[in-house]
């Protein structure tokens, strides 16, 4: 899905450097989510209205590219692609840019399942969820 | 409380580290929470145990004095005092000592209240879990 | 200083809950420092650029009062007041509003000293950096 | 390699979880460092002194599959592999296991180059650092 949705941009903090004096590789993770849930908040899927409902979405795995190093007060982009939706699982890709300098400095991807909160068992969408099935395969295959 | 505990005792982890190439002002109060939960482990009042009992033990007030820097790779030491205990607060004060140099880096305070799992409100211990009662009672007095 | 600055405003981050299902009190660090960097950006004192000139603000004291809790996608505002300045220490008062319910649910205080970077040894920004001494003096008689 | 090393073992802190109530995806990159700082140190390559020898070792890249949940209080062991070793470059593989079930619940991999701190610049070790080299050398066939 190449969306015309509104960009997540964000600043580095200085409490999410470490004394190599660039982003410890942990607040990656943080961004991704960060990222991911604005999308989703963009679409409708708030995911605090989303467990209110009994869904949680855990991540199940993820991939990490650091390209380049991102420094305290560098402002950055995440072009975020939801790649694949089975209506258990989906996967999305995230490209991070230097907003200063355009440089591509981090590629990732996660992926993630619906599950029932409480037991974190997974969940069909399609049938508890259909709204919410048809709204995600519509994104995947535009 | 003078205690005879086991001392915490702790190495700095590089993640924690931040581009000033010192520990970051935010993971003390995690530090203190370690040390905390050390010690009412030590004693069998481990935290998991009184969640599932019902019980939470939030957070009210904290003070901190940063009085020299903690670096990766340095080894720590919490010298931990139950101050206070009403019933339903209790308060805590922490030493900070680096191992090598001896010198007292940090020095901080904490109040917590025994809550009810679900809505935080404050429970008092003596008529709902009169042991845990009796327990802190002395460790204060001693 | 009431001033007629930009509000620090924020949304909670999933990754900044804990099981108690609200923020970690580890992160009202972060957070006062987002908020304090905020301000001294608006005022045209970024703190990459005072690193590059070999100033370092270090913390050395901080109180919290945790009043009531922050959730997970909660909006909070932050009102920033410097209420002291030496010349060498600046201190800062903040309270936090959660921006749906109008509640004070945080208030802190942060003490920090301008120092040189390196060694963090205390420098008078009066002799040193007159331009900023006087912005900041300013500031605190307002 | 597989070691007579000791096994690195850690009990997961309360403020590693999120309000899912297990720990956030975000601290395995942190759990993976330990780790791998642990089986440096034990090998006498330790990163603090490397550094002081102008030696940073910055991360590349990094997969992660999330099996099975940690929760406050869990202790799990971290079973690490030098899978690869360039002169430049070294690949590690994590294998964490839930001590109290034996369950394999996270499996991750990192790869990290040598470089000149200062620049980052990629540093081959066979010329620079002869020992080191042959040291990780020996390791990654054994």
């Amino acid at each position: 899905m190449e969306s015309a949705m509104p960009v997540f941009r964000r600043k580095v903090n200085y409490y999410e450097t470490d004394r190599m004096e660039v982003v410890h590789n942990s607040n990656y993770m943080r961004y991704m989510e960060e990222a991911r849930m604005y999308w989703m908040d963009a679409l409708g899927m708030n995911c605090r209205e989303l467990e209110e409902r009994g869904i949680v979405i855990p991540c199940v795995s993820a991939e990490q590219k650091f390209r380049d190093y991102l420094r305290y007060d560098d402002i950055f982009t995440v072009k975020l692609v939801l790649e694949e939706f089975t209506g258990v699982r989906m996967k999305f890709s995230y490209e991070f840019y230097n907003e200063a300098s355009g440089v591509n400095c981090f590629s990732g991807t996660s992926e993630h399942y619906f599950a029932k909160q409480g037991d974190y068992k997974p969940m069909s969408l399609k049938r508890k969820h259909p709204k919410l099935f048809k709204q995600l395969a519509d994104l995947v295959k535009a």
